[in-house]
């Protein structure tokens, strides 16, 4: 082994926007003038430059933009969507869900709490407490050197975000790595790990429409970490009923 | 508070099998002559006496025995499938799934791990590996002094049983009650608990068609066990999306 | 089975206290008349009643009150410590530790988390942030329908506390029960279950010589809750090295 | 950022052994001519070759060979103890705990299970149940994706070794990586992670003198991905007690 070696192929990431409150409502446009997605990317590509190849997808594209093929050139998928998750096609919904099962990585954002994709993959109403009066959050770290943590300071500050309370109907997550506190005095587990058939899932509540939070650098951080952190190690497919004759993996037969 | 106090309501428990192999097979029929819902019932009955308050339903059934009255009526239900998964109706899948989120007990068994149900609440796809060879299984206690652990013996021997192996495709159990070998080897995660919504869930693997394992006591004992461990306690009610005012906590209007 | 019942053995319960606060200082002894060990026997006397044997233990007493023969006796023990946790002799800490081990319930309270026999169940070293300036505690249950938390509202507002903060230096706790948050804007894992051999141990922050928290109607309800949720379940002895025959488990010589 | 780039530092790796055995028994020397640690250094060394940097300590070198200077050049060390375990001093053991604490990893193997730094680390007894008749151990992987499992079959066949089985008196873990089962029928938790202060812990319990294990390649493929995983991100630093003012966060003096 060398000083240096080549990288490994870079990481295929889609970034899904549901792309509706830019196009309702100015504000929102001037705030995200690429979109919201537009900014989730710029936000990843600054933290993993050459390590991922990214690209977008937003409902009101073609099967929203994922098609059987678009998922089957995609490590890691984030999702954001807001207002038209009962847009979303269940067999899009189904196709995204199959392919976490058989080791996509998938990143829900803020609202995408409640997508389809979510709700359907955590078996839970994934309903919350909220409140959107431009309360200040901190994003405190509950498993330091966690690699979704790593970089950000303890706690997170956001000036100006919707709050987001418990109860938070979710199965418990595999790793609790942030719970945060508002202005008002609520808590939630805003950042949380789940492993679904071969796939890793992350929730992370922080962003939204109506604040710029998706320009906070220690948000972008946490996404980009996070994106990483999902990546599918080799292994693809969904898992199988199988069966096995006694002594089988006794032939090398091993699976 | 005198030395003798009056009984708490009797638990409510509806116990749903499929019903389909005992028609088909004479053998079967033979094995659970009240059918395998009626050996589940018995052996509830059995620990669990006056303190509950046992019905039974079948797929065969109007509304596969479960209408929305009898699910209001239901505190804990017990689920065995088998050959007709794909024969239970969406509508009662949902109603099903929407009364464990609102706090309903349910116990989920052997092939009942490819249920809708089931599936539906996991998220994932809940293959396994398999092997209908009359092996013996071991069950072994991982959680001693959990309450669905008490009373049977480390491990319980159970002579003849369908193979159950690893990787068995759920989310990471809340606890690990009990882990199963086989005779041929393999592994199994037998007992394993999840919370969801309000209600809590146990799926046991133990249990099935071909072999006398729901006339098993240690069997039965753990069944009845979990149907106790499930109640729900106290409260009734799917979670659901709640928009706050700021400080309303302070006004006794807690929730 | 009849209408009636014979009650089951009351729970013994030994209410430890270090009660060097209580004597240094004048507004602590008026706060907590008799000693903080007092108020806390007292919360969980009015929970409980007769379903419960309470007597209290302190440092300064032979043994610090705790002799073999008290913690034989001894099904849950409840321990709160502050100023003189190194007092307390390692002989008494390693005979709590293997009745824990061996399955009686502990529930470590407040500044609790720096005893000897905290940080030596736990392994870790059970720091935290701090600052005592009368902040409001809200105290969010995390766990819905876990007996701890029973009958409490959502959240339990307690109007000055001291702030403890993370990130609190302990094992990830098998059940997250309770986080709070503080006005300051901190939050905190207050409520948390670990078994250990076992034993059952409960941590809950709430509770402070410098303000009446112990008198606080919730408070006094989740720790007698806790008391409850923590005792053995019939089973006593500290787990051991077992060195076993091949087939031991056919000879009806289970363990 | 280019196609290839800097290596990182190499992982620098220690690997303690007791070292009694291979000097007590010739079969044992024979079995391991340069000892157990100079097999598990190989197995490391074959799968992470430049990425490490290792070293070897034993018992009967001064302080054992963990001095707080080879422990502060030490980001993983791995732990092989049997006979001898009462005669690591306390002194020393507190010195690895402190540094497990502040972020080095550590790697506990087979009969560690009952070493002082183990039981200490986890409060537990650690005790299990084992017998000496060379069964075959079949390890099965319960997390597919979680990088320690990465490259080994499923199962791993081991011919033969020493039996251990539950009730394996630990904390629950933080994941469940391998479950293995014996010809004899116990099963055991045979690769199990905990997280205690900044440090990542992995217990593996597959590996023993009277065996040739630690020449088996996937014993060996899984103990240098449990290097890799458990090397610290970054941070060193045990936690304290820290002591907050009101806002401090704001102020730029994030912690």
């Amino acid at each position: 082994m060398s000083a240096t070696h080549a990288s490994p192929q870079p990481l295929r990431v889609t970034v899904w926007n549901e792309g509706r409150d830019e196009r309702l409502h100015a504000e929102v446009a001037a705030r995200y003038p690429r979109g919201i997605h537009g900014a989730i990317a710029e936000g990843i590509a600054e933290h993993l430059g050459d390590g991922a190849r990214l690209r977008t997808a937003t409902l009101d594209e073609p099967e929203h933009g994922l098609t059987e093929q678009v998922l089957a050139g995609t490590d890691v998928l984030t999702w954001w969507g807001h207002l038209a998750h009962r847009e979303v096609s269940d067999e899009v919904v189904e196709r995204v869900r199959r392919r976490v099962l058989g080791g996509m990585g998938l990143i829900v954002l803020h609202s995408g709490h409640w997508s389809k994709i979510f709700t359907r993959l955590m078996g839970t109403t994934c309903t919350l407490r909220w409140r959107a009066a431009g309360e200040r959050e901190l994003v405190w770290t509950l498993a330091p050197g966690h690699p979704i943590a790593a970089g950000v300071p303890h706690p997170i500050v956001i000036e100006q975000q919707e709050m987001y309370g418990e109860f938070f109907d979710i199965p418990v997550p595999d790793e609790l790595v942030f719970v945060s506190s508002f202005s008002g005095g609520e808590v939630f587990r805003s950042g949380c790990t789940f492993r679904r058939g071969h796939g890793r899932i992350f929730y992370f509540s922080p962003g939204d429409q109506d604040y710029p939070v998706y320009h906070h650098p220690d948000v972008r951080r946490v996404i980009a970490n996070a994106v990483r952190w999902a990546a599918p190690d080799g292994f693809r497919g969904k898992p199988k009923l199988i069966h096995s004759e006694a002594g089988w993996f006794d032939a090398g037969g091993r699976a």
